[in-house]
């Protein structure tokens, strides 16, 4: 392990957060709060630490998956440390482990709170708090659709496996280049969404943290009752619409933009994402109306704007989804699970992950039929390398694990199986409230310090697609090699 | 399909079905109960239908995976619905289709039930219901130990991952001498199992009711309180012993009697299921300790019980276990998709397949440091093939499928997700109780007649090993070929 170089690199990340913190620290100013001392004495702190860990002198500059892996973790784990600190210097959120986790779950786009009274907060920390999504969002769409393919050519199958089409052959193989494209993308994807918010009156504040949480399928508000607080049925369904965007593989926007119109509509894994939220908004819809909602215009729109925030891992709310049916809490409770495509900022398991796997399952059946028959699995036209498979399967398999043993875990603070389970399934696929003690109305406040940790760390763990932070914790990774 | 050659084998199924309920005619006889009347006539159903399949003159007497897999699946349902007809001829359980459940619930070996008051029923009638336990449990054996590997040879992965050790190759190579050791092991079993438990001062009935519930794997009881009724420390202990013993691969017993101790000790799947065992009991002991019991003592052995009946998938219950902590629960409800060893007559997963997709796992972790290495999986020092990880981590994707869709399904009886998901978990894998509204002390009467029917199907598809019997389900299976 090449650690010095590691430290460097972290030692840059620390340096560009300090940058990022300018624009909530002019929101301080502009609103004339105190908070803007938070800020400036955050900056300074984050840059004297940045300048002395990239003062230290790597002896070579190779950076090697090892490092890779380590950059990435370490870098989200000190983003979140050093991005706290205007809450807890500010008072806004005097308690350094709620800080730590409030931080963390931004960063990692998960907007898991512990806040009970977000309106009581001053509004350039607000704004700190929702534009670490947007930061955290821009950051694994880097991570997973212009480093890792390029980093991955040394074997790296959870990176194939993640943008199956496209990348370097397709897009413009320079991971600088390719970046750049993500940024823009992004960044106008950003801004259609806040003028469209303003369109349906919301103030260019409100309009630009409620875009930060959707853009980053992050789902922080800035409002205690979340979305439900603008009533808007315009707003509704323009955050809808982009939150399913935001849940799409970024590289079909490059597609689109070019012209490959076919390539868009022939993305297997986007149609799979389509068909899985069609048909949940559709079931969740008749099962609303008539018991919870009287016209079927109401049940329609809060079912797509339910299904579609759970899925994309968002996890905005404009209604209390805990006083549903059984069947429509079990149906996002599903697509807790489902996620976003890969190369979107959109967490959990992935629609590819699970179509990749489904397909799996139906070509058993198949064997049975024709057992000397060569059937291998093919997504978009291509046949999937079997190693692929291999870790695909992993992936969900250790997701169900990690998602176990952490509700049983969780479980020892005393509370009931509902409210264990979606806490762990809530954090691990970053989607934010869950059911009962922590769904849309509650908070994660009342969890003892080891399990905000522990939920910190499934936070980040599924955000780096497991393996990539699961494999720090192996003393074969810091095994010093010649 | 041949399906003249599966009706004939029906036929003889129903035949062998009828003899099988001369024990609970004599119980009724001995007795002196109004229901033997119930079994003459049952006996004479069957037989006559019985003889009506067997003439039907096949034009081949070739019988493929297709007519296996037919034989198998319509064997079960056909000894359920002509095995629920004493119930309902005698009154006992007058609803035909809680008959059906019930008995499903039995040659499944899975001990769910829609009976509120066991006790008011007839002996004889409670005899044949847990007698249905014991011969499930015996063909499950011959299915998935002697049968499938015999017939396997076709690549049929399903059931060389069942029995990746012992079968043809090291036990006696022909079916039939397989399935007479096994009737001789599994008869030992139970005769010793009644012998204790008379030692114990169980009559008789209670002693062979008991025992057949147990080496099944079954959990029906002949007390409305299950095993809790006996309220004794030897009792509790004879079986838990005995239910751990079920959920061992029967091969092994071979192994034993050859006295090849090695070879049982250094079974990977035994080690695994005794470790995971352990690891609940020890959990589970020190959880209900203080919180639910006084004495060290009484949680353990209270642990040890259900620790040892949910994770056989047996469902026996000496407490009610619904009202122990969170963490008991959650760990009581893993292990519901544990399941015994393959080739025992224990349901669920089953070890061998949770510990091939968690060395899978593992693997991928090591190939992160080593990508270009070749790293095959083992179990017991083979390697794996890979067509066999392919089936087992579909067969572990297929499960999680169908308890999710299952429970969603369940849940529009409007009842609450635990109870849902847990009535699903427990048919599936066979185990009987689940928690909440179909916890130790409740049952599943109240159930519509379509999810009745939903469960009897998932009792029925866990038991047969999932691809079984939906593969039933597909046209192409019924294409008739040249």
């Amino acid at each position: 392990m090449n650690l010095r170089i590691v430290i460097k690199v972290l030692g840059n990340i620390l340096i560009y957060e300090s940058f990022f913190m300018l624009l909530p620290l002019f929101v301080s100013l502009f609103y004339m709060e105190n908070s803007y001392i938070a800020f400036i004495i955050s900056m300074l702190i984050m840059i004297a630490f940045g300048l002395a860990l990239k003062s230290i002198k790597p002896t070579s500059h190779t950076i090697r998956i090892k490092e890779g892996f380590a950059i990435v973790s370490f870098g989200w784990l000190i983003s979140s440390l050093f991005g706290c600190l205007p809450f807890i210097i500010s008072g806004a959120i005097p308690v350094p482990i709620d800080a730590f986790f409030e931080t963390v779950s931004g960063f990692t786009t998960t907007g898991a709170s512990i806040l009970s009274d977000i309106e009581s907060l001053p509004k350039g920390i607000l704004f700190w708090r929702s534009f670490t999504h947007w930061i955290g969002g821009m950051g694994i769409l880097v991570f997973t659709v212009a480093l890792l393919p390029a980093v991955g050519t040394g074997g790296f199958q959870i990176f194939k496996a993640e943008s199956p089409g496209p990348t370097s052959d397709k897009i413009v193989p320079r991971i600088k280049d390719t970046a750049k494209i993500l940024y823009t993308t992004y960044i106008i994807i950003t801004i259609s969404e806040t003028v469209l918010l303003m369109l349906g009156n919301l103030s260019l504040y409100d309009a630009l943290v409620h875009t930060f949480g959707t853009v980053g399928t992050g789902g922080f508000s800035s409002h205690n009752s979340s979305i439900a607080a603008f009533n808007s049925t315009y707003i509704y369904i323009v955050i809808s619409i982009f939150m399913f965007m935001s849940g799409v593989n970024f590289s079909l926007y490059y597609e689109l933009l070019k012209g490959r119109w076919k390539n868009v509509f022939k993305d297997q894994e986007l149609r799979f994402y389509t068909i899985l939220t069609l048909s949940g908004i559709l079931l969740v819809s008749i099962n609303l109306f008539g018991t919870i909602y009287d016209t079927a215009g109401e049940s329609l729109l809060q079912s797509i704007f339910q299904v579609v925030s759970i899925s994309t891992t968002t996890g905005y709310a404009t209604a209390n989804f805990d006083l549903w049916p059984t069947f429509s809490k079990i149906l996002l409770f599903m697509l807790m699970f489902t996620g976003g495509c890969a190369g979107s900022t959109g967490g959990s398991i992935k629609q590819i992950r699970l179509l990749l796997v489904l397909k799996l399952v139906k070509r058993e059946f198949q064997k049975i039929f024709h057992p000397r028959a060569m059937m291998p699995l093919k997504i978009d036209g291509r046949s999937v390398p079997s190693d692929v498979v291999a870790n695909v399967s992993s992936f969900f398999t250790l997701y169900v694990v990690l998602f176990v043993l952490g509700t049983a875990v969780v479980s020892l603070e005393g509370i009931g199986m509902i409210s264990a389970a979606s806490s762990v399934a809530a954090t691990l696929g970053n989607i934010g409230p869950g059911f009962e003690l922590v769904g849309a109305t509650q908070n994660y406040s009342f969890f003892s310090t080891p399990v905000k940790l522990l939920l910190s760390f499934f936070m980040l763990a599924g955000r780096l697609e497991l393996f990539t932070i699961l494999t720090l914790l192996s003393p074969t990774f810091w095994k010093t090699e010649k």
